[in-house]
Formats: C-alpha cells, structure tokens, sequence
C-alpha cells in the first residue's frame, strides 16, 4: 500500500527531477555556448518548461498523496527525504500563483544579459529598471510564502540555508566585521606583502587549459563523468552523478583560472559523489548552498593554498610554465597565491578579505528588501560600504554594484552561504584533522583520502540530511563561527609574520 | 470565440514545443559535449521528458479543443496549419501506448552508443540484440498507425515525407538504378579522372577550422544566431530560428570538413530562414526531410561544387592554405571536388554515387519491414547490395551496414528523404534559373541573392505548406525525377569528358 503511493508520488517526481535538469542544462548551455541574439526565443522557453515544472509541482493530486503517505516512515530514509522535499517546495509554489511564476522565469532568463550589457557600458540606470522588476517578484514571492510575522528576508535566507536567519547571520557577520576588519588593518600595516608579479604574463591559453585538466584530474574530478568548459564566470552545474559540468575562464594572471578550477572542482566532487540512488531524485542535489560552497572553498583555500598540497604538486605546474617559474620555489609560489591584498571584485579576492564583499551584500540584501531601499540608491551605498569595510571605493559601477550577476537572476539571499560556505569549511576541516593526517595526505600526494572522507561525511548524503546535520556529522559540534576566524587569523598571523597578540 | 479556442490549443502547442526543444539540446548536448558515462542516467531524462510530451499531445481536452476549433479558418494560414499539424501529431501519439512510448524514447537515447560501440569494435553481433529491438517499436508503431490496408513502411515514410509512398519511391529508385548504375559504369570506363591529391595532406585543424567558420559566413550563415562546433557526425539541430547550430569534423582531407560546412550550412539558413512568427510553433520547423536535405545539398552539391561558386572564392580558400595550395588552379580544384569513386561510405560519397549508397538502405529497409527479413542476415544482404550497385564489397561491417547511426535511432523510412533532397534540389534549380541569374550571382560573390530567393520560397513557410506545395512553388511543377538524373548526367558527362549519346 505504502509501496504503490511511493510510487505514484514518485512519478511526479520524476517528471518535476526531469524538467529541472532540462532547465539547468538551457542554463548551462546559455552561459557556455547559445548564440548572442537567441536570448529572447530561448527565454520563451525556459518560462514555459518552468511552468511545467510548476504544473506537476502543484499539482492536486501530489498534494493529496503526499498528504496520504505522510510520516510513516522512519527519518534519514531516502523516500522520507524525497516526500519531504517534494512537500515543502509544493508549499513553496503553491503559494505562487502559476503567471507570476512563469513571467520570472522568462523575466530572469533575459535580465543576465541586460545586466552584462549595463556592465559592458558601464551604465547602472540601464540594469535598474529590470533589477527592480526582479526584485519585485522576489519580494512579492517572499510575501506569499511568509509565515505569520516571518521577515520577508528571512523567506528569501531560507531557501538557500535553511535556519539560517537574520538573527545567526548578524551574529556571524557581525564577528567577521569586528575581528577581520581591525585584522585586516594590521596585515596590511605591518605585514611582509609577498612577491607575487610572476602570476601575470605570458600564460598561454592552451597550456592554461592542460594545466587546468590536469589539475582537476589531480584532485579526482572524473573525466569521464564530467565536462570541462569555457564560460564568462565559471560556475558548476550537473544534470546527474555522472555528468557534472565546471568551467573556468583564461585570463592573465594564471592563478585566476587555476584557482577557479581547484574551486569548480570542489563542487564537482561533491555532485559527483552524491549517491547513485539519490540521483535525479529531488534529494539528488548539494544539501544546501553553504555546503556546497564549503567543498569548493575547502579545495580551493584550506586545501588548494597549502604548503603542504604543493609540495608536491606544484612541480608538475611548473613543468608546463618552465621559463614562465623558472625562478619561482615552491615557497614563493604559495606565498604568492596568498598574498592579501583589499580589491574591488569579489571573484577575485583573497581568501581573507573575500568574506568582507559578502558583508557589504549582505547588509545591502538587508536594506532593500527589509527596509525597502530604491535600488537607486544601491551604487552610492555599495561604494561607501567597500570604503567602511575594505579601505578602497570603486570608481565606477562596473567594478561597484555592477559585478555580479546574482541579482539579476533574482537570487537574493544566496550571497550569505559564500561566507558560510568558508566558515563551515574551516568547521568541517578541523574535524576532519582530527579522523585522517591531512597534510601527511597531501604531501605524500594521496589527496583521495580527503576526498573519500567528504564523500562518506558530506556528498553521499545528498539533500537528505541538512546542513546542520552533517556539520554536526562532519565535525562533531553546531555551526561554530570562530573556527573559521581563528584559522584564518593564525594563517595569515604567520603568512605575514605578525607578532602574536597585539 | 475561435481565438479564444485558439488561444487554448495554443498553450498546449508551447508546452509541446518548449519540450521537443528541450529534447533538441539533449541530443545536441549528447552529441557535442556530454561526458561518454552521462548516457544511462540521462537517457530516463530523456524517457521521462518524452512522456511529458506524450502527454500533453494526447490530452483530451486537446483533441476537445481542436474539434470544436476544426475546419473554420481559411487554409494556408498559421494557425489552420498549427492545428492541423497538431492534429497528425495527436492521431499519431495517441495510437501509440505510453509506456511503449517512453521506453522506445530511453531505448534509442541509449543505443547510439551500443551501436557506435559495435563500430568501433567491427562487431554486428554486438548491435543487432538493439537494432531487433528497436526495429520492433517502430513496427509496432506504425501497426497501430497504419489505415486499413495500408503498408507498414508507407507508414514510417510518411512520416518523414508525406504523399511519398513505396509507389513513388519505387518508381523514382527504379529510375536512378536503371539510369545512373550504367551511367556510372561509363564514367569510371572512359571518363578521365582528375588528379585530388592535393585535398589530403597537412591540414593543420586550426586553419581549417578558420576556413570552416569562413565558409559558413559567407554562405550567409550568422554566426549571432548561430554556432558551430566539433562531432563525430556533422549535423544541424535548432532550437529556434535564433538558434541554429552545425556541426563539421576535422579530417587529413580538407575538403571533408570544407563540404560538410557548406552542406549543414545549408540546412543552417533553412532554419534561420523560418518566418518569425512561425517559431517555436509546431509549424516553425522544415517542411519535411526530404526538403530539408534539398537545402543542404543544394549548397553543398549544386552551388559548392560549381565553378561559379568558387571562382571568387577559392582564392580566399588559397589565402589559408598557401602552401598545401601552392600548385592549384581553381580549375584543378574544382575537377578534384567533383571527382567520381564508388565508396563504401555514404557520407564521403561523390555528387553521383551518392543515391546509389541511399538506393542500397531503401531495399534493405523494405525488406526488413515488408518481408521480415531478419536483421542477422544484413551484413551480408548490404555487401551483395554494394558490389551489385556500386561495385565494391564491404570487407568490414563497419565499412558495411556498421556505418550509419540512424536504424539504432528507430529513424526507418528516413534514407530515403536524402535521395529525394537530392533531386528535389535539382528541380528547385531549375525553378531559380528561370528567375535568378545564378551562376552570374555567384561569379560576383553575390551568394546572398540565391539564399534570398530560397528564404522567400521555400525557407520561411516552415510546415505551413507540404514539399509538395514547395515544389510546385519553386520549380512550377510536381515532382520530376528527370531534372535529377539530367543534372547529373550533363554535368558529369561534361567533366568526365563523355561522348554525347552513347
């Protein structure tokens, strides 16, 4: 009995798994290869395929079942976890009405490219209007889904992590303004800056590539299971455990592409390493966005700006960039990927100061949607909160309010887990240090031993535990801030020669 | 009245539409980029977005909506034919059970891969358990389709190209086997062959693929609504006519790569030629396969391989290629890409040959339908076709019936659409000569007036009016077989050097 209404609901669940991949590979497809003028059709039809989506989803009859299934089953069971998520996104967008639902998602398929054109021309009143619009629909969505006496940001904050509200993030940002700020300050006044100028310079593109390639590979990113591309911005994406997608871009600056990889490739692992029976199901994705961003943050900082993960690895990049490194040890190469340095442009902070154009977004999120703040108003109070926080002011919007698209796609609430992200990261590799020798593992070059323990702790598990659980899982202990201030205070301490405790 | 009806039928066309595009890119994706152990998984993406489908053509209230709409609306006109094509559609699917539906959709996203597998190893054995299978859905597909008394392999080809039945095609194969078999036979007798050398050789891919992306350009084809990528098999999909994509293959003959770009190409401004306010409707893709192959090999065969097209343009092809073309007049060229040899491969078949080879799958394929023969007995029944029509025996299976992917994708009845292109192309030139000045348009590098006059003709009614229709509007007349077979016997005679009337 319970069997055959699992099965029904499965059905509906299939269907909804099915669209959703449709729609991540338009997206995919859209940032990597889909010719410039074919955004408007396109958009067409993702707001049609989303509001199939939204069809099967709200569909009465799923309602009914999942009504008639409901809580007889054990906790952490794989079929519990798909009910459960399948009933709350049900409640989610039943509370939308379908037109609405459908004009965003044709809305936000077209509003990346009116933002990449308003920061090609450096213009922000060409991206107001259309910035407006999307954050109407992501207030007015919020409202319908609030409950009783609910902040409408709160709505918003849930989506990406759950339980992470206003209250534990003004506490978490609030620790990273009074402790990074002031520290900041000290690295720059009295640390030593590394050397780091042979970065930049002739890096070409095809041996940028091969080192990328073999840099994911170094890491257990499966060829065979994934695709490496070209886009704008990397990002990941993965229509199942067997096709997982990251790209990078080529710039310059070699470590720009090389850490975007390292980072890509975190997320991959984490979409590869989902279970099998877990797959296009809806528990078949990343737990939550700070999860994910904790496996890609791990890799690319804790683990990918190490001394110990260059040892012996950093010969090999040097085998491809022979003249390129020719006088570079491997001591002033990992100085060098970690030298500090306040910027303008969030894709291309250090890993001290990253969690700082978080704050800035953060209280921005805030001030527009809790104290309803006309975006116009968003350049002037973007400049002078990088003043606050980071010591520099953009000069013009382009390297300001201008340069992230997440907005555009109507993601509010979503840039919190990036700072999340790192602090669950530094959390889950202190408990980590404490199961497995993680820099012996990396010196002797068997970085598979980490893997293989966030994927027994972390990416096996899908969405059917929270994020919560598996820090608790991963670590022993709730989220617990400090670990990430204490790391990177104590790194960089060192990395830049500080006397302890002034 | 009406328009509200219409309005309803047509959410039912975008949700049809929206899904068969999405189906559109997986295979594209499939083809293009996904990783080689995607397959499994995202085949049941594939199954289940094809049930989505399935089921959106065969609801009741679409059948309703379109009864009570039916016949009112003058003919010719958009919606009638969008109707009307949803219609067949409709009458097609709901004939068909749908989980036979969904599993033929997971069989055929699947067994590409047995059957290229199966190629590569030179192994029958391996794809014909698939191919049996396969074989069996579409017979039984077209059983539930079939009228009274009608034949089961009339049914599959009406699908691709409606009004041509057995009676017709035996008819026009009939003429090409007693007419071009023998006149082959003279070519290779007493014709003079031209020297081709030259065409293979060290072709660096990077220069080919300029000349790839420069050809394509020239013929017009826009490269903002347009992309061109690398796959094993060249071929053109589309999502909309904003969104057109080719593909070519990077061979030591350059003149492989250089062909294919002109042939997709072809079908390339097919597609981007579709009207505006036929896109993303049912109506809003080729009239039929056999017009679409017209197009292509119409600017690969007709156009590409005239001395018109590239008096103005080889140069350029010269530009690229200095030394590998050092020795070569445009002459030479022209004679070495219109060069005769019976080959075991249809895709790398000359002009003439070319319907020989597509002669050979029509009887096997009647033969499989109609007669049952049993797919164990191809490899051989294939070998005596090739040495009775072309005169060279396949020594392999992959040189043999290994060769092509379209019987492992259920595709029966498709073959013989590219023998019909090829002579409906003919007759459509014909029809332009009385109005363009072609070979004075392309002496001056004019192609975009030819490209022009197809878009008015033939490319912007999509499916509003049937190959049929097109033809009578291109070339005057119904079909005629003879423009074909004239075509190839004066231009061969001419540059084989044959004695008139023999």
């Amino acid at each position: 009995m319970m069997e055959r209404i699992y099965e029904k609901i499965k059905t509906y669940m299939d269907r909804a798994v099915a669209l959703k991949r449709a729609l991540a590979l338009f997206e995919w497809d859209n940032e990597t290869l889909a010719p410039v003028k074919a955004g408007e059709e396109t958009s067409r039809i993702i707001g049609t395929l989303s509001g199939e989506y939204y069809g099967i989803m709200t569909d009465p009859c799923l309602k009914e079942l999942t009504e008639e299934w409901g809580g007889q089953m054990q906790e952490g069971e794989i079929r519990m976890a798909c009910v459960s998520l399948l009933r709350e996104e049900m409640e989610r967008l039943t509370a939308i009405p379908r037109e609405e639902y459908e004009a965003n998602a044709r809305l936000t398929a077209k509003a990346g490219a009116v933002w990449a054109e308003a920061r090609r021309k450096n213009d922000f009143s060409m991206f107001a209007p259309v910035l407006k619009e999307v954050l109407g629909y992501q207030k007015r969505f919020a409202r319908y889904q609030a409950k009783a006496g609910q902040k409408l940001y709160n709505v918003l904050l849930d989506q990406y992590e759950k339980g992470f509200d206003m209250e534990i993030l003004d506490g978490f940002f609030g620790r990273l303004k009074s402790e990074l700020v002031p520290f900041l300050k000290r690295v720059m006044e009295e640390g030593r800056q590394p050397d780091d100028a042979f970065l930049q310079g002739d890096y070409p593109e095809e041996k940028q590539e091969q080192l990328a390639r073999m840099t994911a590979e170094y890491l257990g990113f499966d060829f065979e299971r994934g695709v490496l591309e070209v886009s704008a911005h990397p990002f990941t994406t993965s229509l199942h455990n067997r096709d997982v997608r990251i790209t990078t871009h080529y710039k310059d600056r070699m470590d720009s592409s090389l850490f975007s990889v390292i980072h890509e490739a975190g997320h991959g692992l984490y979409e590869m390493g989902i279970g099998d029976e877990l797959t296009l199901t809806v528990a078949g994705e990343g737990a939550s966005m700070g999860i994910h961003e904790s496996q890609s943050r791990f890799f690319e900082n804790i683990i990918g700006r190490s001394m110990a993960f260059w040892k012996p690895f950093y010969p090999r990049v040097r085998s491809i960039f022979p003249e390129q490194l020719a006088n570079v040890t491997t001591e002033q190469f990992v100085r060098a990927v970690n030298r500090v340095e306040p910027g303008l442009i969030r894709t291309e902070a250090d890993e001290l100061t990253y969690s700082l154009h978080i704050l800035v977004r953060y209280e921005l999120e805030k001030a527009l949607i809790e104290e309803d703040m006309p975006v116009e108003l968003l350049p002037e109070a973007w400049a002078s909160q990088y003043e606050a926080y980071l010591g520099i002011r953009p000069q013009k919007d382009s390297d300001g309010v201008l340069q992230d698209i997440h907005w555009s796609q109507g993601s509010f609430g979503y840039f919190p887990s990036y700072a999340l992200g790192s602090a669950f990261a530094a959390q889950i590799y202190e408990g980590m240090k404490k199961k497995i020798d993680v820099e012996g593992a990396l010196e002797r070059g068997e970085i598979g031993v980490i893997a293989d323990y966030l994927q027994k702790n972390i990416h096996r598990y899908g969405r059917t535990k929270t994020s919560r659980q598996l820090l608790i899982q991963a670590s022993g202990e709730d989220f617990e801030p400090d670990y990430y201030i204490s790391y990177l205070k104590e790194k960089y301490g060192k990395l830049y020669g500080l006397k302890e405790d002034s």
